[in-house]
């Protein structure tokens, strides 16, 4: 098992890694609140690992809650059914909430972490590869609006994050492919060695080899938990990490929730944002095409669906990026180096949206 | 007027107290995050006040949205308007929420700016006796659910409290009234003197009188702001600001929110809380007496509507304070000094359940 630590001073937090971590009782136990939980799951996941992660809280009072499955869930009308299973079942401020699902779960059950009396303490036991390499770490937690993606949350860290890559056996194709996007983009942002190590091991992820599953979620968490560090709620480097989510989320919105998974329409999303760039001269196309190359080779789409360029332009005008009124985007100067940037010719936006859909 | 200090390191922030502050342009505009600003208010003060306040936002880009007025309203489904406003707006990260209202607008408000984005700046402008000397100032921020008071929400601190006397002046006896029973509190749980100012006083209070009503605000937020420096997230004496609240707001829940007002509840449930102490030998009966006869004369009530005494228990039970399944309440050891304790006989809850209501 490899143990990572996200230093956020009295927050600071462990990541643990490795096979058939949701068996052991005590990497859980340590870092409960008290002696009742709440695991949130849903109707896919719960049947899978339900059972064995509340054989591991015996002895404490564990109740559970299962959600629909899927992004087009992730609201405050379904989070308020997380409340009322608090409230029927009379638990506590002391209660932990844990989250044993994917992205949507992980984000959900945080914000009702977050809001439940106020705050109660939480763990993370991401279950698909995107959740174990990007969003069960940083404390970021949220509901979509109607009218744009993430909108309504809070930034909220766990006491512990438990990635079992066992459970990566049961995931389906599209979701592992939706969550190397998402390690892709560590490589692209900033760490041009990890892109190396990725474009000679794309396969073997695709693959499930566990070894390369096992370093990549280490490196995606490695990289994850620096820039967490240095800027918890985003005053600065930590919109990097956004790197091809202005277009995404976007493309989520358009499509409903649901229809692209989320690393799907990031990998689109980053595509557009190297092909922006280099009409901006700032990377050789040379670097869309090897960018394209992996992002194939991962089984993921380079090209977002049919969106006219002005209903995608609305939509990314509501992005918490936005800075009085203008459109800010995470672009690529170099390949391994990002920046978030208003300085770009729009027409040069609506070129790239013209080009990159199908 | 006169500005207090709620100290609480990079997030102080000072609360004005005076006759006339909704005009003072620049109170407020040196308290925002940038210059989009969206208050919030309710279909009872927006005609009274919104106009006022707009015109003191010249120059910036102000929008409004108005709530139906009420405790019964203030829900997650409510909530989502706010939300759907600031999207539809086009509002971005650096928007300040303020909000124009009592303590329903002020907790709504508040959780709403918390929520957004993950986090947007926010301003208090309290409209009622009960929020100028409560709710507007520590950042409680919340909305009820069906089975509970005040479950979900956050500590949201503002950037400045703006507590403007003259608009008191429009404000119905009750809710007058309902305002008298928080400032009775902060002279039962830490401050003997300012009750005995309160015994000598109320009527200049009931009767609107403006110094009595600055003197009274003002000795309020000191105690407030000394408690919430000390104790932000209330993991001590905080709760004890919670004095009569676990009566309260199981009264407030079983007769449907905005049947009692909450300072009628609290008045009830301080009155309870006396009437057990008494019986655990703490207070003397004409300590009890006392406080009820200053009660009667700010016209709020002693005792609680029929409410069976399992019912009351059982609703008692969904509070904050509940450690292990044991309702922790907020008694007087003597007047001037509360605790919070488990350490009652089951059977005298009993009998003060019986006795307190008509």
């Amino acid at each position: 098992m490899i143990t990572l630590d996200v230093a956020l001073g009295d927050r600071s937090y462990p990541i643990y890694i490795g096979s058939n971590l949701l068996g052991q009782t005590e990497l859980l136990k340590k870092h409960l609140g008290g002696s009742e939980v709440l695991v949130v799951s849903n109707e896919t996941v719960a049947p899978l690992y339900l059972d064995k992660l509340m054989a591991s809280l015996e002895g404490c009072r564990a109740e559970s809650v299962i959600l629909p499955d899927g992004e087009k869930y992730k609201t405050l009308d379904v989070l308020n059914n997380v409340f009322t299973a608090l409230l029927e079942k009379r638990m506590g401020r002391q209660t932990t909430i844990v989250a044993l699902g994917g992205g949507v779960i992980g984000d959900m059950a945080g914000f009702a972490a977050a809001c439940y009396q106020r705050g109660v303490p939480f763990v993370q036991v991401p279950t698909t590869l995107l959740a174990q390499v990007d969003s069960s770490v940083g404390g970021k937690t949220a509901v979509n609006h109607p009218a744009g993606k993430n909108m309504i949350g809070a930034f909220y860290q766990p006491k512990c994050v438990i990635a079992d890559t066992a459970v990566l056996n049961t995931l389906d194709d599209r979701q592992l492919s939706a969550g190397i996007a998402e390690i892709i983009k560590y490589g692209l942002i900033r760490d041009e060695g990890f892109l190396l190590w990725l474009e000679e091991n794309v396969e073997a992820l695709v693959g499930r080899d566990t070894d390369a599953l096992v370093y990549a979620i280490e490196k995606s968490c490695i990289n994850k938990a620096e820039v967490v560090a240095a800027d918890e709620h985003e005053h600065g480097q930590r919109a990097l990490l956004n790197l091809g989510h202005t277009f995404g989320h976007a493309i989520e919105t358009a499509m409903g929730y649901g229809e692209w998974l989320h690393g799907e329409a990031v990998a689109a999303g980053m595509y557009m944002a190297a092909d922006l760039s280099a009409r901006l001269g700032w990377l050789t196309k040379t670097d869309v095409a090897r960018l394209e190359k992996l992002l194939r080779r991962a089984n993921l789409p380079v090209k977002g669906p049919s969106i006219s360029i002005e209903k995608m332009k609305d939509l990314m005008a509501v992005d918490k990026k936005v800075q009085d009124g203008q459109i800010r985007l995470v672009l690529l100067k170099a390949i391994g180096e990002a920046v978030v940037t208003d300085d770009f010719d729009a027409a040069l936006l609506d070129q790239t949206l013209e080009q990159c859909q199908v």
